[in-house]
């Protein structure tokens, strides 16, 4: 018998008791909680949608139905860049997102999705978990009524979707791209339009010139867009987007005013849905990589070190610039640009250096 | 008021409420359910023993203390390498370990611990996750009455402690080293010997010179084993153990018996846990390198191509073996093998791909 049941009937006890049962708190406990989470991402949408669908599962499986999440895609209940201000002011619960999506609101938010040649998707849980980072995280957040959470992750992205092939920075020139955060800052510096559209309007932008390139996520779901219909050459690897963090903002009076396990719960979710999430990815790339090659004739192209070399510089003086703009921008990227520091170095000694050890032999 | 609280009082509730409340599951919900878990571990020791700590904890907090697991170290209830007997027969509980210390019991078991050059932690998650592994996991451990979870990663590990250089394959003839699973194996074709120990009795083994090499885990860890202290080289990558899944496996009739909502709390609590540890080794590795070369003169070495590549070779012909003993590890290692493939093909435009490009304008 699980918990919901047994509140039921014990309600139901204690209601039939009458007065024996005063003071008792059954009713209240048994009460359900109900929960709005508000989503940037469409409906459903492969790996993101479908994320913050099972975020919201697990937390009511294991409260036993206790505290019930409807999750709403984009513009079903407000549009998909409203929702931090939605549940800032208690319209829903949760938010899932991308902390980028909220520089407007706080420059030092968009070191928690991606930044620009930083983290990769298991450094920057090691940075928020283990690093200082989910404090800091707190802070910016707290002002505005809300608590932070990781709770997803794509892993390292694509560099985006071009119908002319980037030989040098110059190619940047004059193009409209689809690019936010961090990421669209550093391509402006090489001349570039950025533009930041919600993932459901990049298609049609894209298929009618509005914009020239975007970038996305990665082969997964840049293949459920079917950008490859309206772009040929896929470049990679994407230095702007690392590992980019999905998160999920609770309303912070709604989450401290929940009972102690179901606090928990909400808590322990988010780690489990990012840990789902990223194997997701993880899993699922190649398997789109390849269709997207063998099936659409997608040609895949390297950005070449010239490129990356001159991204990279940008990235430094766009990066030190957003730290100079506060003093908690200041604190963070302080924070970052250490652990990034320690990641490098440990990375080429263990990930990158494992993962080169092994083409020696292993070829994919 | 936690969910403890509520069902304590409902519980006197329901027992003051006499005939009213017949038939009421209140008194068998109310009723903690105590589980014990023992570990492989030294008790507490750093990463392992307090990821095995950490799991019980949220297991704990999240069912509001309806499901009490409490942690037994290495030999506190019974010696470390018979956690798994003693969870398949209802001893305990739970037990928490690495799958390959069970070879004996199933070949298979192997692969869901490390392969040498096979998957990294990210992959490992992203195969028995979304990639067909835990099914199989599943299909062999419940020839034992037990249910396997992925409950943490160390990440890459490394290469391991000499006292000598190993310049060439050849250096490991006669080299008595501890090394478990089929790394060992790939060592001994290598003219090595060897030899299993929990990681408890390894220092001593290392300093009465019983064995002349170890490996353990990664500079987090074997800082914490003093290493150092009797051994002068450290070699990387770990080619041998490229991303260690720490293991929880829990008797299948218990698991099966809980309600449905702890049963969730359990599933979910494991991939939380993975995450958790999987960024503590992250955070953690760089900067305990850092101790043992700046603070104990430790000699930092990469093994050469040539012995990456013997090693390579060798542990084809290994794992090849390993899939042929019985169907169960056939199966296993076609799925497997897949997966490496397209985790080499994805991760060279992936995240080797974009670590590399960090490191043109980045370094350490």
């Amino acid at each position: 018998m699980d918990r919901r049941k047994f509140l039921k009937t014990a309600g139901a006890g204690a209601v039939a008791a009458g007065t024996l049962m005063a003071g008792a708190p059954a009713v209240h406990a048994q009460k359900k909680i109900r929960w709005k989470m508000v989503t940037t991402w469409p409906k459903n949408f492969p790996g993101l949608g479908t994320g913050a669908n099972n975020l919201a599962k697990i937390i009511g499986t294991m409260s036993g139905g206790q505290l019930e999440v409807k999750v709403f895609g984009a513009g079903e209940l407000v549009p998909p860049f409203e929702s931090f201000d939605a549940v800032s002011q208690g319209t829903a619960e949760m938010g899932h997102g991308a902390a980028y999506y909220w520089k407007g609101k706080s420059e030092a938010a968009q070191f928690f999705a991606a930044v620009p040649f930083g983290l990769n998707a298991q450094e920057m849980s090691g940075w928020i978990n283990y690093g200082g980072g989910q404090e800091l995280w707190d802070e910016i957040y707290s002002n505005f009524n809300l608590k932070a959470f990781a709770a997803g992750n794509t892993g390292v992205q694509m560099g985006g979707w071009f119908n002319k092939e980037i030989k040098s920075a110059n190619d940047y020139k004059g193009l409209k791209m689809r690019m936010p955060g961090l990421g669209g800052e550093v391509i402006k510096r090489a001349g570039a339009t950025p533009v930041s559209l919600p993932g459901g309007e990049i298609f049609q932008a894209l298929q009618s010139g509005a914009i020239d390139a975007t970038e996305w996520v990665g082969p997964y779901n840049d293949l459920a867009f079917g950008f490859y219909k309206v772009a040929k050459y896929y470049y990679w690897p994407g230095w702007h987007e690392p590992g980019t963090v999905l998160e999920c903002f609770v309303n912070k009076k709604a989450y401290e005013e929940l009972p102690s396990d179901l606090r928990e719960i909400v808590k322990q979710a988010m780690k489990a849905a990012y840990n789902d999430m990223f194997s997701e990815f993880t899993a699922r790339n190649n398997g789109a990589l390849s269709t997207l090659v063998k099936q659409h004739n997608v040609q895949l192209r390297r950005f070449s070190d010239d490129v990356l070399k001159k991204m990279g510089e940008l990235s430094k003086s766009v990066v030190a610039e957003v730290a100079a703009k506060d003093p908690m921008s200041k604190k963070v990227f302080e924070s970052f640009q250490s652990f990034r520091e320690q990641s490098v170095s440990w990375g080429r000694i263990g990930e990158e250096g494992y993962s080169l050890a092994r083409s020696l032999t292993f070829q994919g």
